[in-house]
């Protein structure tokens, strides 16, 4: 094997490629995990464990997802500070130099030829992951649909969130409308249309390279990390979501029908 | 070298990798080769050699314009017939039954399997490698656009095209309006906007793929075939057409650093 493979066996894994439901889920943000190759970029342990590092329980909760969803699921392997796969190469926030309130010091001088070997070890293999996933589904007549999950921090340059579930959509907010009216009917849960981010900051790409130009439904949720930290919440949380998910899928087939 | 390697390197070519200037350009339509692996799909030698099973003097005129604006250049090694590299998998463009006049036999019945093993086979490497080599522009700070390279027939359905040169872009038109009235202040090219096809008709798949989704500046161009057909029309062509180019691009910049 050479060392190429081995970076782009690290940068991602893939989980459930012989489920045959229609969804395939991402998590981008799903490791806070510093391979040695990269070091620790500066940064001290609760850095390191932080959210800026990661989207704690986000992983936990996609599992959960594509159990109750029959769903493929890719997942990043790598902290978001060595290469946040939700943002093009060319993005400061891609490797960031700060991030909330702390300095990332690994990022602060990052040469052009470091920012191209971060792409291709771990931008390059997640995301080619994850169009061959859809591609070889949509070539196989499958009809997959995207979900991009992740997690955000309730307190946010010390203000606290009040929104529970973010539904934020790309171009197309077919499912994401469908979703939301669905959680809205089914859950308590306090969610809203792109917050706490939207597709303006930047927090779409993996929609945006994988989704929209396919034609497929899509939808990113976020969970705000507090309501996910453990196993058993994640769980719960998954018998809330995954059949609010299944549900506008259903919803949307119905009106491709009708149109 | 495994046989999944030996399909990759089939699938594409790169050209000019160590080019510095900022155009890259495709040429998903370059070839009219049907490699041993996928047969001739039932069509006899005039049927291949027609338009239906590439765009001529496509390949020709990029790499005359990749010379002129150092730029890389990526482009298809087996016909559109076995695989459309300019649509999605799902589409049933990709591997068509019938294109213009033509029946094609070897895609009348084809299985989920085979779609399945020339999406594998020829889509995922090619369009790995345009993001690939787009990925690493921007990584390195080189600010890439994207040209796409395509010819169209001058007689179609029996009915003559007066356009010669078809100017078509995905969703931000910027790059396409300026080539635009770039090729009318210096040439005499009948040239129009989103003709003889546009994104309605699919034809900005690539683009969407690789340049919309990085906010990076992008154009199809579309040449009728009979100006293109010889290597002296080819270099003719170029000749006008890469100075119009890179004047848009300078324009682009200019309105960039006004904002």
């Amino acid at each position: 094997m050479t060392d190429l493979q081995q970076d782009q066996e690290a940068a991602y894994a893939l989980e459930g490629a012989a489920a045959r439901g229609r969804f395939v889920l991402c998590c981008e943000h799903a490791s806070n995990h510093f391979p040695a190759r990269w070091g620790d970029l500066g940064l001290d342990a609760p850095a390191r464990s932080a959210h800026i590092a990661w989207d704690p329980g986000a992983l936990g909760l996609a599992r959960a997802l594509a159990a109750r969803l029959e769903a493929a699921l890719i997942h990043a392997t790598a902290s978001r500070l060595i290469y946040d796969l939700n943002r093009p190469p060319q993005s400061p926030g891609a490797m960031p130099a700060r991030s909330e309130i702390y300095d990332v010091p690994g990022n602060r001088a990052i040469t052009p030829e470091a920012r191209l070997a971060r792409t291709e070890a771990l931008y390059l293999p997640y995301h080619a992951a994850v169009s061959a996933e859809i591609a070889r589904r949509l070539a196989l007549g499958l009809r997959p649909v995207l979900v991009t999950v992740h997690s955000f921090t309730p307190v946010y340059f010390g203000r606290p969130r009040a929104v529970e579930l973010g539904v934020i959509h790309d171009a197309d907010p077919a499912l994401a409308t469908a979703f939301l009216e669905e959680v809205r009917a089914r859950t308590s849960l306090d969610a809203r249309l792109n917050e706490p981010y939207s597709a303006a900051d930047e927090v779409t790409h993996a929609l945006a390279l994988h989704a929209t130009p396919m034609g497929i439904a899509n939808v990113m949720i976020e969970l705000r990390n507090d309501l996910i930290a453990t196993a058993a919440q994640q769980e719960a949380m998954a018998d809330q979501l995954a059949p609010a998910l299944t549900a506008a899928l259903a919803r949307l087939a119905e009106t491709e029908e009708a149109a």
